[in-house]
């Protein structure tokens, strides 16, 4: 039996890094960048007016007041798109729209709202300075220069980014595959009609759940059956088909928990089995050539939280982000629990914040069958090893799982 | 103009919650439930063993110890998933496998690491508590109980909740399709070659992955070019098959700013136009029968910001999300800022955690135009209108937009 610690840290130094693909702009929300992003061009190209207005020489406006404007001769109009050839000299302006590039001559634009149009000849109503409204080549990005770096996952901002650039194919690492075997005899699929003795198989779905949220693609390969055959079968096609392998159940003391015999037969090393934690210490963990495999236990809140502690940050490691862990806050504990040495205890919490200081409090029973007490959870208090007692009042760690704006 | 608060109160006052529909559990998560949802069964559905070992009556070890364990007459074995007619008796136990119902007559069940077994004779090697090891029917769900409300928005532990009643449809609000359209003459799509004067069209681009992450679904209508025709055709068929629709520039006191003319020829309400804030001042919204219409500014920034802080909330309490907003905190500035009163200022910071104390700073130069200090953006400074001067070491309000472990 290990320490949580360090079965993570196991488990992290097994992790590669995703190969590379180059993928449609639109499909990468959510991946991680694989090269270094440098600009091509100017961005913008060229100067350009910030307003719907007129291009000016700032000081033709010198002195101009509302009551005494400054007088200009329109020579023309210029929209956005198109590009002029007018050259503004002092005494004249060139109508603007908002984006257009600045005529030759024009320093600064006067912004419609402070001018009076009068014919071809417009009136400014106040002194305008140098460069105003004047959006400069380059001032966003400069030809040249590194925008974008390996390793930023891709937000809507940095999709704008790529776009402005004309960018429509992206590097990235690609996204890993996650296939999931619930095993046991006792399992029926959910539409099936429950007989004595069966329960239905939620971790499949729980997990695929956990594995979407990762941005990762989950394969969900069903049931296997307590016996070698069916499970060795399903877990060679998961091994065939993804980048890391999920199995749960089948990992514990039982004469059918046949999963680590497969596993040892088909080659693969067990790095650890066992950790001293609850819930999920039957948790086991292979590698086999470049897979990942887990062996998450089968009580739906074990198999979860072994995920949230242990797949989830292997998962966003081999994608290359940066930040693999949840956020992780100091909270005040607002019960008294009681517990044995030697275990870490992840606990299903409810978080509150307050004051800037967070609040915890159990969401309910903590067997690790309920999963009520999960579903309820925004948090998992960790509560240390040798700790036999957390009183109220108590500073406890929490990993937040769901954000309060998640709900 | 009108405050950004005051535009929010109406933009959100004309949401209509979606209607709802049924959908396959796998593709529920992330929408929010539009049922109150109750167990028509108890979970677990009968009595059963925790652990791999022997079901046996707790009374029967009173006394035993490692030296001198009490011995009991195994009956048979019993995997999960099987059923058995065995009643243990005083002086008997039945072997046990995880998962599997509790034989008629045992209160308990020891551990398989607990015993010794010697052909049919298992030693158990310390007292047993009556109900040690045995998951009582209904522990996690009592038949009829309500388990899941309306408005939860589902994520994995509600999936597997779901699963292991055996609920395979859920009936959630519909997700809204938000259609974008961007206007312009200067836009160029992103892989077409730059003309003079022209730049890339990004905020289609920026949008539909913000559309993306709230959970809703785009529907991209290209560029309308700013003629009363060409974007009179993409606005009809945006609101034919849209739930909100959203269009970039056209909105301000150009020439060819023809958005707001079309809107007013197809009969949508303008609520408000322009709106004191900057960036994105020149806002406007919409509603015609059912939809709602956004006319986003055309800076880049300007887009995204008010998205935001506009379109993201109205999309969300359409979804049924109870909470709509992004975490809001209070954090101390790391600047001098200078700006004129009348306007609020959205300013793209980097926020910073230390010591449970939120810090901010620019992430760059804050043109409306200026992409890249929104990609290095996690966080909207909100600076009041009526300020003119932010110090370094001021507290000011931010909403997170990126959360750390989002990187």
């Amino acid at each position: 039996m290990i320490e949580p610690k360090e079965a993570l840290r196991i488990i992290l130094d097994e992790v590669k890094l995703q190969s590379v693909e180059k993928v449609n702009l639109m499909d990468s929300l959510g991946y991680v960048l694989a090269e270094d992003v440098f600009s091509d061009m100017d961005i913008p190209p060229f100067d350009n007016s910030a307003m719907d207005g007129f291009a000016i020489i700032a000081s033709d406006t010198v002195g101009s007041l509302r009551e005494s404007p400054k007088k200009l001769t329109v020579l023309g109009s210029l929209r956005a798109g198109d590009v002029s050839n007018v050259k503004v000299v002092s005494g004249s302006a060139l109508k603007i729209m908002t984006g257009a590039p600045t005529p030759a001559g024009a320093d600064a634009v006067v912004k419609k709202e402070d001018t009076f149009l009068n014919d071809n000849e417009v009136s400014v109503l106040s002194e305008i300075k140098k460069g105003e409204n004047i959006r400069l080549a380059g001032e966003d990005m400069i030809k040249g220069e590194k925008v974008l770096s390996i390793g930023t996952c891709l937000k809507p901002q940095q999709i704008g980014l790529f776009a402005s650039l004309g960018k429509s194919k992206v590097k990235v690492f690609k996204t890993p595959t996650v296939a999931i075997i619930s095993t046991g005899d006792e399992l029926v699929e959910i539409d099936e009609s429950l007989k004595p003795g069966k329960i239905r198989n939620s971790n499949t779905y729980s997990l695929t759940a956990q594995v979407m949220l990762c941005g990762a693609n989950p394969l969900s390969l069903g049931i296997a059956r307590d016996n070698v055959a069916d499970t060795k079968k399903k877990i060679e096609l998961g091994l065939d088909n993804s980048d890391v392998l999920l199995t749960t159940g089948g990992v514990s003391m039982g004469d059918y928990d046949v999963v680590k015999d497969v596993l040892g037969d088909l080659g693969a090393e067990l790095k650890f089995w066992k950790v001293a934690q609850k819930p999920g210490m039957p948790l086991a963990f292979w590698r086999l050539d470049d897979k990942l495999i887990f062996g998450l236990p089968g009580n739906p809140v074990s198999t979860m939280v072994c995920f949230e502690e242990y797949v989830r940050p292997a998962v966003l490691k081999m994608m290359g982000r940066k930040l693999i862990f949840r956020s992780e806050v100091n909270a005040v504990f607002e019960h008294d629990l009681k517990k044995k040495s030697g275990r870490v205890f992840f606990v299903r919490v409810n978080v509150r914040r307050k004051n800037g200081e967070f609040y915890v409090s159990l969401t309910g029973p903590q067997g690790s069958g309920i999963l009520k007490s999960m579903s309820l959870a925004d948090g998992i208090a960790v509560i240390p090893s040798d700790k036999t007692l957390i009183k109220t009042g108590d500073k406890v760690k929490v990993h937040l799982v769901n954000l309060p704006e998640d709900h």
